[in-house]
């Protein structure tokens, strides 16, 4: 029989569809992997160093003394928001326009152009991270900007059109409506239980163990309960904050181990699928609320949403949670990262 | 200048990115069109003739006495809900769930394997929408059903599996949260300004002129003012209703018509590009208010979702949706209809 899950943090639906539910290796991938096709330098990449120039530079991060970078943050060539400006809106009856003001960055995460957060150096992983905090730190400072998003997009299934590795921060003037959303019902949790609904189901997923993925001092990977996608999981802080951009240095590096972890489970498990990973987190005015809370989501792009999902807002899950869990709890990813060589 | 703006029935803003925008033509379909590849019929086809006994028949339509059937509708397969027992709860403190009581059918549009809307003849196109109407009425007498969902997917980008042409319809136990974000928007635009924002936004779109892309005596077709990708059009009813299964049947013609025709003008203009369209009308318990307003919204697939869309429910639209409209409106789809031969 069929299943419907609510996530009580977002007071969605999800269908698990059992009847028509694939065992997890069936999500694998078939095509070759994209990075194994691509050179580790491509002269004609406006990421690829010597090229340098063909972007706006904001900011470089290196550790290594014979490196001039190991990472840059760039200005998106055809950005979605431009900084220029004052916020300007027309409230014209029934229709409702903002110029476009805002950020749109670029994080060109690694010199080198075939590899990906699965292939990386922790190291590499952790820097992309400090680059998010770094940013957030400025765009903070700025009261033109309510809401931030930061993500990748990793392969073309997932929407990215460079293939050089890269993430992106795109800084709102308006809080979107899900996020109003979600902090409505978050709010609503608190007044009814007095916590964090995060919280809660972070203790719930613990104490039922069987969608958890892996677990460190500081953060939990697993899939949610009402998991929307296959293998869609959640990476949530153990301690309750809503602001990413106040973590600690330690836990900025427990980050990137187990994001890098759940990336390379991916990768090994189901042949490197196009994935997008997110940071949620409350917009800039409630970030020091008691009932929201940040977390990482990874989407992997093993499934389409279509008319049924257009329509209602809800999706149909075809994999099982708990066995997806299983399986990438089971996937073995020594010698992936360049660490390891 | 990018710009946002924003859907005054969703309240969900959508980022125009004109810096970036392609013009209409760029997103016109480079592969062959895949129905041109297919066979009219196909033995191994589930739901081609003489291979009827493969799905179970819920009802069969025939206007032509020498064919026994020119439309089917069929119970799913592999249904993501299933009609049998009595809804059970469990409300486990975070954890909540539903057994998935409820309807997956599929409505098999055609007896010819390879065509699709846009070339099969008008009473094709109304066979289906009639089929609609008829399951919804039969499916709104069980109390089970809170809310449906009615569907078309073309094309393997839109999440069709099978290549012969079908829609489906959901009946769901609950009412999607995107309903009720939607249904307490509509509410409050009709409390501050005694109005249906639906009404509202036709009134504003006819006036303003330039995204209308074609009207009839019943229905007007559109992309709104904050479409959310490009090509994202809506037909909206004249007559103000909460309720698709209640329109006359020269309503339901004049729907067939005005559906038939957008869906050529993308099959010309961006060479068959995959779709989904929707019906969307309020869930059963609120079908009857003065503010909430059906439509159809057709979505093709002709960019893709990726990170930030994920992480913030916003949408980033590349195209201009004046130009959109203009290009749809300038398309000759004349002789593409079976009707024309």
């Amino acid at each position: 029989m069929p299943e419907l899950r609510q996530n009580m943090a977002t007071k969605e639906w999800v269908i698990i569809a059992s009847e028509r539910a694939a065992r997890p290796e069936q999500f694998r991938i078939q095509a070759e992997r994209t990075m194994d096709l691509l050179p580790a330098y491509e002269p004609s990449c406006p990421f690829c160093p010597d090229n340098e120039h063909q972007s706006v530079e904001i900011m470089r991060i290196s550790d290594d003394p014979k490196l001039d970078w190991q990472l840059r943050v760039v200005q998106n060539k055809y950005p979605a928001l431009r900084p220029e400006g004052d916020l300007a809106r027309c409230f014209d009856g029934i229709q409702r326009t903002m110029n476009g003001v805002g950020y749109h960055e670029v994080i060109v995460e690694s010199r080198i152009h075939n590899t990906s957060p699965a292939l990386e150096s922790l190291d590499d992983v952790q820097r992309t991270l400090l680059a998010f905090q770094k940013r957030a730190t400025v765009l903070r400072e700025d009261p033109r900007v309510n809401h931030l998003v930061c993500f990748k997009n990793h392969g073309v299934r997932a929407g990215s059109s460079m293939a050089h590795p890269h993430a992106q921060i795109i800084g709102l003037p308006v809080t979107p409506q899900s996020i109003h959303v979600r902090t409505t019902e978050a709010r609503h949790y608190f007044e009814n239980t007095g916590r964090c609904v995060f919280c809660a189901m972070l203790e719930a997923e613990l104490e039922a163990g069987e969608r958890i993925i892996e677990a460190n001092d500081s953060f939990v990977a697993f899939l949610p309960y009402a998991a929307y996608s296959p293998f869609h999981l959640w990476i949530l802080p153990r301690r309750h904050s809503g602001c990413f951009r106040e973590i600690s240095q330690k836990e900025l590096r427990e980050l990137a181990q187990i994001l890098q972890s759940v990336i390379q489970r991916l990768y090994v498990g189901l042949n490197d699928p196009d994935y997008n990973y997110m940071l949620r987190a409350p917009s800039h005015a409630e970030e020091h609320t008691p009932y929201l809370h940040w977390y990482v989501s990874v989407v992997p792009r093993v499934s389409q949403a279509a008319g049924f999902e257009f329509g209602s807002g809800m999706f149909i899950n075809t994999a099982l949670p708990e066995e997806s869990a299983r399986f990438l709890r089971e996937q073995d990813t020594r010698g992936l990262s360049e660490d390891a060589s």
